[in-house]
């Protein structure tokens, strides 16, 4: 069959919707600043979708260091990949000052997150190493899985018994083999807002012999008494062996870095092949990512107003009956039940009616028959604009609750 | 074995030579703005290891928009990925214009070129669909393939009765499992030079039905009449079914774009795991690519200037009798023959002794016994700059063959 043909007639599990979500429900524009308040449509919409935790994407003084970058040096600078000709004085102080703020001895910056995960996974494992993974891990570590060549075991979403289970088997398969093993999961996941259980993971290491490659893409900047991330928050920030974020949520940029002993960082550093084959990141975003580091940790009120929202709006919920599921971090789902159609409805509603913007997340990601509308409160939000989503929340509940929403999916 | 004791033994191809090599041979600084002239270890040096073709990464309106995007924007917009919340009018405009560039019907924008390209191949093929690929693709191919799942067959480079012997058997396969065919190659290979026969492989889609995936990286902005690229200047680009490029060598940012049918382009927006799961391209960096292909367009002079250098640095060299390989693109490889410790003191030589920095190349990428330098013109050198290094290139060609230099390592 021509390649052509069968993606004509198989749009994929996203794309099969594109016909009545694109630019509404898929690709929709959020115009303006990076802040609660945007123009979607036209219309201001108080807004729960972007990752801008720390509110650092708007804060003056990075868009001060954004301009500052561009201007001393363009984004051309530098060209090449870094083992090439792209390396710079800044690209190594910034791999420094992560190094020490997450309390480990090396770093090494990466040109962007998802290609560095997979990377980093391809890099440290050969066909005769087994790799350990939870079963909610991130698109990026699924991938960096696929390109293993030898065999991988998946546990249960945080199922410390699960895992004990896994890593017997792997012990097994290791001893025949002479292989390593890798153990990978998130520090919070990004869908559930579920801390994952390196505490747990840590404690089999008195049973077992493995490495553990940790990505808190959203724990880092919210999690931990100083902002370093869920391994800090938990007490075992020593026990990552592998310490991976992206710059893309807490740090509104993007990159990334990853951070841990130094011979495996100078080993990374010669072995990445999304690295070592590809750009260096931009110097105008080096610059910007000091800046964004520098607020991060010397501007702790950051994270104490992210908090403030966090709980107002997670216990807002709460009280008012919402299942917010098993969060332990800022990530605030929202389960309800229903269809396609019900989740178009709401999410429509929520935006004409009532001037609020979240993302919307429905099967295969989350069961059928549950609907999840996914809240990212952020720094730079208000208790004022906590108090308006829960009673948007409520009345959309209501309504759902009433079967008042059409069985008809709305189209954009 | 632990992970972590394999690495500290077995640093990898590379990482062997870090102990000598760092931050001279590998991941060296240079200092400036990107121009021939630039800053190495205190010293100015004539560069020629660039992939800034057309000159565009200092030009002074790329510089100024630089600046305007980070002023007006800010690195952080958009948040997100474009398919949840990172899309707008200026990343649509870009798609097509870029489309209208390289006359195709639709265009899709790429957070990153390496893995625009591992998605881009990952989501046209599944199990049952099979990859022909050339065997000098470039690792972001490599691993794009790696993460397929069914059959792949490598034919030898640019050997179209190798590619035709890979067909047959791709189309007996093919016929058993229903799948079908996809035939990767690239527009420049940017090591050696060579432009893919994209014509020879055309021509095989008279006996073959299989689509065709082209990665012109560097050609793109270099090869043609308007500088659309390897397809246009073999005048075959309507018979490329995806056309990619990155924005890290003739548009000096980072980045990415591939074109192709509207329909295929739709199912790879709302399929590429890299993209669907990954944050936006930030829009300072689509401004500035709207400026960059503005000039690409509109100023014939900087590509006139580029094959001005390329011609009097590829004659001239041929004249002193060096081996240029087979490059027919500004990529200009000269071989020597030599063995590592040689290759060290030619490029020590050149930098130290005759102000010259470009990049070297030995085992594996090229055979054993094998040294190649490379050089890449671009818009901004001059003929001066031609001259002087290649003075400097007898000189050097000269010591080697009377083995006058030594046999020991040069150290960083």
């Amino acid at each position: 069959m021509d390649l052509f043909e069968k993606i004509a007639s198989n749009r994929g599990p996203l794309g099969s919707h594109s016909h009545y979500a694109h630019g509404y429900f898929t690709f929709p524009k959020l115009e303006g600043e990076i802040k609660p308040r945007m123009i979607f449509r036209g219309k201001e919409v108080l807004t729960w979708s972007l990752n801008n935790y720390l509110g650092l994407a708007n804060h003056p003084e990075v868009r001060q260091a954004d301009i500052d970058g561009a201007t001393e040096y363009g984004m051309g600078l530098p060209m090449g990949a870094r083992i090439m000709s792209g390396n710079s004085n800044l690209h190594e102080q910034l791999e420094n000052e992560l190094a020490e703020f997450v309390m480990k001895p090396d770093c090494l910056l990466l040109n962007f997150g998802y290609q560095g995960v997979v990377s980093i996974i391809d890099a440290l494992v050969g066909r005769h190493d087994v790799i350990v993974y939870d079963a909610e891990s991130h698109a990026c570590i699924i991938d960096g899985v696929r390109l293993h060549a030898g065999k991988r075991f998946v546990y249960t979403h945080n199922d410390m018994a699960s895992l004990e289970k896994q890593l017997e088997r792997a012990t097994r398969m290791t001893n025949e083999t002479g292989g390593g093993i890798l153990v990978i999961t998130e520090g919070v996941f990004g869908m559930s807002g579920n801390q994952g259980d390196l505490k747990g993971v840590l404690a089999l290491k008195e049973k077992f012999s493995f490495r553990l490659f940790v990505d808190d893409a959203h724990g880092f900047g919210t999690m931990g008494a100083t902002g370093a991330g869920t391994g800090e928050e938990q007490g075992i920030q020593d026990g990552i062996d592998l310490y991976f974020s992206t710059f893309a949520k807490s740090m509104a940029s993007i990159g990334a870095f990853v951070a841990g002993p130094e011979s495996v960082i100078e080993y990374l550093r010669y072995n990445m092949r999304s690295q070592i084959f590809a750009k260096s990141l931009p110097m105008p975003l080096v610059v910007g990512a000091l800046k964004r580091l520098e607020l991060l940790r010397t501007k702790p009120e950051l994270k104490d107003n992210l908090w403030t929202v966090v709980r107002a709006l997670q216990s807002g919920l709460r009280e008012k009956g919402f299942n917010l599921g098993t969060t332990k971090s800022p990530v605030t789902p929202v389960f309800l039940n229903g269809e396609i159609p019900d989740a178009t409805q709401i999410t429509f509603d929520l935006r004409e009616n009532h001037g609020i913007f979240c993302s919307i997340v429905v099967y295969p990601v989350v069961p059928k028959g549950v609907i999840m509308l996914r809240l990212i409160p952020t720094a730079v939000h208000t208790l004022e604009d906590v108090r308006e989503t829960i009673t948007a929340f409520e009345a959309v509940a209501e309504k759902l609750d009433k079967g008042l929403y059409s069985k008809n999916t709305v189209s954009a």
